[in-house]
């Protein structure tokens, strides 16, 4: 059976993924670019910008893993839009007419709507189900490749809770947040189920992987 | 002047400090071990306690930075004992008859008793002063050396929120607690004021330093 992974979830010291007050202009609220300026730093993210240069150490071998062998995406509205987009019919996400996904995503919603065909093999879908039902359809799309649950926070921590994910990586920031969306609770004793590697790298990230045990 | 400094604080990576349901058989709540694992392996805790062996590598070169050039040490009551402790006129700490400090203590409390001179060098002081004026007094005790603040988590955030803390190690735990006392709240962008170095271990310990700038 084909993997559920999650690459590249930046989070805060003190435990979030994104910062108060999302908005049109700030989709991680007061958290600005910092949760993601090392992401953002590395030839593979550069690459996919069409732009040259960029690190090429052990951040750069963990954003690079975000690709291969994906076949979908699950996200979550909070992702997908900031407050108030279910209300903009011509909402089409952050990502402009050719999105960086190249495959179906499912977008979880309590409103869904039409399924919208972009530029680039990428297609919106939207899903009002359970984590679980979610799941069986993107893995259908999926054709037997792996699916990525692409976030945010609260998403992924159903997922977890679920039992769901077999691969999760996320790069702690050295910055304390103070306020935002945690994205550890409700997960206490996960470590019971995962085997869990810890590595720091010099740019004072540390990348912390998550592999379910008995896999 | 002298430092002030924080040595071996265990955190989960959810930034817990103490579980949940201290008591008297069980000093760290629900956490049991699971905080200390690393640090009782090592050679520094081992010695202290007459045993041979013990882990050699990073974990000990971090652990064995408590104690030299400490002069006194400042704790918080719910590190002194369980809770009910104030209302046992022969409670005198976890330690036994010869606690490991070896210097002066001082007890921040809001139910003040006498001091108490044990074994070995320790004397507990209990006071109910101000982080900035406790400091005052452990600084006049210590002589000249450095002042350690012991934890536990509500102390140390205290004396962090003060501006009162030069240098902080802080040991994080690849486990998720869920609940008890967390260390990082009330301390949004606390980066601003450190300098932080991460570095992981072959034992999942990730060791984070908090070095102030400007000092
Ligand atoms: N740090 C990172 O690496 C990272 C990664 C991705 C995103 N982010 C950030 O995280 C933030 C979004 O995260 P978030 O936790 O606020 O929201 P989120 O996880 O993206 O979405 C949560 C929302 O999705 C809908 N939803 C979730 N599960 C559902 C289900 N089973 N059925 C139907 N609807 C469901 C609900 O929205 P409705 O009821 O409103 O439809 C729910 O409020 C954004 O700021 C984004 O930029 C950060
Ligand atoms: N993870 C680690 O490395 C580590 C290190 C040390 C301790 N611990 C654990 O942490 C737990 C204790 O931490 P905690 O956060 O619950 O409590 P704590 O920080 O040890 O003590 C807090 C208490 O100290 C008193 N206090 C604090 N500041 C004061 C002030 N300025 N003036 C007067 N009184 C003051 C108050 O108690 P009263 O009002 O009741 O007097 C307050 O409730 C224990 O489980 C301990 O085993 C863990």
């Amino acid at each position: 059976m084909s993997d559920v992974r999650i690459h590249n979830l930046a989070i805060s010291l003190d435990g979030f993924a994104t910062g108060d007050g999302q908005a049109l202009d700030s989709p991680f609220g007061h958290a600005g670019e910092r949760l993601h300026e090392w992401f953002v730093s590395t030839r593979f993210f550069r690459a996919a910008d069409g732009l040259p240069g960029g690190t090429f150490g052990a951040d750069n071998a963990f954003a690079e893993r975000h690709e291969p062998g994906i076949g979908a995406e699950i996200m979550g509205a909070g992702k997908f839009g900031p407050p108030g987009w279910h209300d903009d019919p011509d909402w089409k996400g952050w990502w402009g007419p050719t999105p960086p996904f190249h495959t179906p995503v499912f977008v979880l919603t309590h409103r869904p709507r039409p399924s919208i065909d972009m530029e680039g093999g990428t297609t919106y879908h939207f899903l009002d189900a359970t984590p679980n039902d979610a799941l069986e359809q993107a893995r259908e799309a999926a054709d037997g490749a792996d699916v990525r649950i692409g976030g945010g926070p609260t998403v992924v921590r159903s997922f977890l809770a679920a039992g769901l994910v077999d691969h999760m990586h996320v790069a702690q920031v050295p910055i304390v947040l103070g306020r935002g969306v945690r994205l550890w609770d409700g997960l206490e004793s996960l470590e019971e189920t995962y085997d869990i590697e810890a590595v720091s790298t010099p740019s004072g990230i540390t990348h912390l992987t998550f592999t379910a045990k008995n896999r």
